[in-house]
């Protein structure tokens, strides 16, 4: 029973035989390989429009990529506070977008607010050119606390951006587990509702290293390319990554295993609740963050539980993270395990 | 009565004359000329120790040169939220050091709190290397608010750095005008408190533009003249820089500068406080930041008065700053203009 | 018969087994699988030394971080002026190094000349600051020119290193193909050399996308875990990249995929010049340069044969590459066309 | 007799008046003071047609800014091997321009030819995106060695920059010295010429630190303010550094400085010839390089005569440099020290 995170699993099956299958006499290098050109087209299908697709090998590089194509050095991107791309990739967007600036602002269950990035948006004009630059909203979806941003939500934001000029990026490591539950189509949930530039995660849903830029708004993929090779992120043999998302679109394995992860989830909460533990935040993908006592928490771990303290050691938080390969006979280890606890 | 910021006024005449007299003959460029070398010296005997002393020409430069000496590219700057560093300086210390990334953190009245960057250190260290490496602490002495850090909280911030291997930056724009506030001697305000790196600023205490980054930690000053030139601030004809702080030492004028600074602010406070207005912090150096309707606010404007409102269009607080320029004539006006204010 | 580069081929079948065995339960993410740690240990005991070793997914991140280990953003980095880094990664050291200075050298076959470098040096410290800071001296090998530096050449330039204080970084995306032409044991041919730091590249010689970056001199390595995370390289399943070594140096699969290519190689090599053509360099690793009339050139990729023009339209050279995956069938078909074209 | 610099010699006495006069009053920070604005005009009406201007206390930042608004940080700058930005900056322009990459190019007298720039344009684009963009073409004028583009080969240059999309910038450092030698006007040296936008140095022609950033092509020019400030070149007290160069235009002072110091050069060169002496170079700007023995360089500078060996220490090559303040008493000293030189 370990919820540590959904990048502890292995690879899926069906992706693991897209790769097998690839690996089949000679290809162009530097992603000029026949997969490399069906992905384009297979993601353009997909999500219904054009799009321009570039592949990492990490979901850090992603999204600190990306950021570089949408914001200037010398402008701001504005995020939540908990932003993974604020707290947890070690400065790699400053490093890639080559010093711009993150703004992190504070949001109710890891949601950015239209009227908290206005007034940033406000004072850097008035102030200019003393404030950096407002370029670039960026957003978790799902959010680094397991919610979800609403189609009405992702409206409010994109109006704000499109008001002031700014460009949307979202990060969309756990897109599908959002996806899933919006239950819209690909295309809504992404450029209809305003993104510009999308980080498309499968490895936490299933591929071994696989996350691609989708690039909504084409003008800003201009160029793209020389980033994308300077950022290290040109493999030479691309038709093993590419192969990767080539099967986690076929026959829906990508939403299957979301939808999957995210069913875990909620039994997950389930349990949690019906045996009187506080939830911090709503259960909308496939993460949990749980109100538990030290000793509960030393308890679970004791009995193999996996799982993260969350928020600082005083904060009484724990994460527990569902994927697509967690069982139900894990669920039921947890479930009986808070029932034999004895009194703490 | 113009009280927009202590930079707006020109060169005092003692620097000025100091200027006109170096104007002679030739002198080796780039920093090797004789002024230049007494310049290190003199600093070496201001702080009664051992200093190297970089010149530039803007508090920009001298604050983001000096945190690229005490950070790598992936280590974390804490400062307070409204540091000038990470609010004006449109990114500077991202461009110069880097990448590195500013951590901005809130704390009363300008002022950073040991206990709450001890907290990100903590967190930085149980998640390494998600989390940018723990480099620097850097303070404002005066803060953004016109405050001062009293000797034991900055003993306090000191013994946080040395307990956890941080260095300590600090932003000495107007260290003068704490300096004399403070009553003690230059070196118990730097180095005897914990002090590695100072930006020291004296264009907003009568100079054109001279600003110098002072080692006082020299292990942190190797190799510190390749940044300087490469960040464009290795002036040919460094004299005419350097003289400037020659004469700014020159029979105190610099304290002589910040006495009347800070003076004329607590004048204006009391002229303030005395009709009733109430300030957001303590005036210890030469800012004000004053609770004004918008009224009050537009009638004094109406009447020729230079300030800023500060903190948002719906903070109702504005900044008036004093110089050692500032004459008491100036807070006459100020005081008649509010005494013969009409009912508004 | 396509000999266009060694990364259009796939994965080696142990290599592939390797990945699929991976595949089983779930792992600790980002490097703290015990595939990993084993690693660590396999490394060191390939080069008779204990080596910190980091895995990329591309050779530019592996030659880009490495680099930036070894210099400051201010530092010089010689390297011949057709250096891969130089001239192939689209400046992505310039990214990861923050701006670090490559200096272009000229050398016959592809290799620098210690008595050329150490002019700039001398240069260098009589003009300082004014010219980058002499930090590290990067090899190809082999060299881009399919030649090797003997291990005496590689003393010369380690003395100079040693001499003034520069680290030496070794470009080993065929680091295995010199290895076998050398005869020498890995250690030799690497820190007992005088390298400090190599990019040691397994992609080109049978992985699907492993290279890592060897820290012979474990003092560079101090925080770079921090930059490999910054740098977008900290892949979170990384154990399927991990066991791609393991694989790799298990039975010698390194040592013999090199023989092969490297048999390859000479075979072909033998073939032009028995039919009068000329090679511009020695044959002593994987890769020819042969010149070919544009009309030889054309029939050939008539005849379906892949190879890149080298040097500019003008310099009437190409490239051929041979692999572990190249046949002797390949071989002889390109023999039957020569011995078959007609006058042209 | 001091040649070492047109550096090393104080301000012009018009130039430091209009210091004097700038010193009343309060004004403006940040460059919305009086001066600043005037500059904009001047400029304007020198140039012959509205340009964008941006002040800088150095050249390095001057031409270091000006690149990074050229140049994307994936992209490359084409500049003479021996250009300043690539030998005497330290990597300024690498810091600024976030890696951008210069590609140095030979080229006889210090200038660069169009053919050499199209064959780098032309692997790049045949390579894309493993070689860096092609962005911008850098030239000095006057050359580092003391030589002049005429106005031919500029207008040879911008061909093949309209042809391809480059972007032209100019280091003006010695610009008037040029421009005077040209005989033509300004605007016809420069955008006339496919100028997009100059670095134009006032320093080493009798200011005290005056260097301006001038966009030509004032697209170029947007959000440059962004860049200006973060790049610490923002000076608070703008106004005595504007002034600079108002003086300097008024009269001609900025013709008659150039005008004297190449009147110099030409009288100095007149000497060394006449005693038989040999010059690398044409003397058409302030610069000359003579051939001397080090007996007959030890010799002069014994007499206390200052001046470079220039080019390594086997060259045999000095640099002589003559500024607004040269005197022929300077020259006929220098004279006489040669005429009276023992056989050596």
């Amino acid at each position: 029973m370990n919820f540590k995170s959904d990048n502890i699993v292995g690879i899926h099956p069906q992706i693991m035989e897209s790769i097998l299958a690839a690996n089949q006499g000679s290809e162009p290098s530097y992603g000029n390989d026949s997969y490399s050109q069906r992905l384009q087209e297979k993601f353009s299908e997909v999500f219904e429009t054009q799009v321009s697709v570039y592949l990492t090998s990490t979901g850090t590089a992603a999204n600190s990529l990306a950021l570089s194509a949408l914001t200037p050095p010398f402008g701001a991107i504005y995020c939540h506070d908990h932003a993974h791309i604020n707290t947890d990739e070690c400065g790699a967007p400053e490093l890639f977008a080559h010093g711009a600036k993150l703004v992190p602002i504070q949001g109710l269950h890891g949601k950015l607010q239209a009227p908290a990035i206005k007034e940033h948006i406000s004072a850097a004009r008035a102030l200019r050119p003393h404030i950096s630059y407002p370029s670039t909203i960026s957003i978790s979806q799902a959010t680094e606390f397991g919610t979800i941003y609403r189609l009405d939500e992702l409206q409010a934001l994109a109006e704000l951006a499109t008001c002031y000029g700014l460009n949307m990026h979202m990060d969309g490591a756990r897109f599908t587990n959002s996806l899933v539950t919006l239950g819209c189509t690909p295309a809504e949930a992404s450029w209809k509702a305003g993104i510009d530039v999308m980080s498309f995660g499968a490895t936490k849903n299933g591929a071994m290293a696989a996350e691609a830029i989708v690039f909504f708004n084409q003008a800003l993929a201009q160029d793209f390319d020389y980033r994308h090779k300077r950022g290290g992120q040109l493999i030479s043999k691309a038709r093993f990554f590419a192969c990767q998302f080539l099967a986690y679109f076929e026959n829906d394995l990508w939403l299957k295993n979301a939808q999957h992860a995210n069913k875990m989830a909620l039994l997950l909460a389930g349990i949690f609740k019906s045996q009187g533990y506080t939830l911090a935040h709503l259960v909308e993908a496939n993460e949990l963050f749980v109100q538990l006592s030290k000793k509960v928490a030393a308890y679970l771990t004791g009995k193999g539980g996996g799982f993260y303290e969350w928020g600082g050691p005083d904060s009484g938080l724990y994460r527990f993270v569902t994927s697509c390969f967690t069982s139900e006979a894990e669920l039921d280890i947890l479930d009986s395990c808070l029932k034999q606890m004895p009194k703490l």
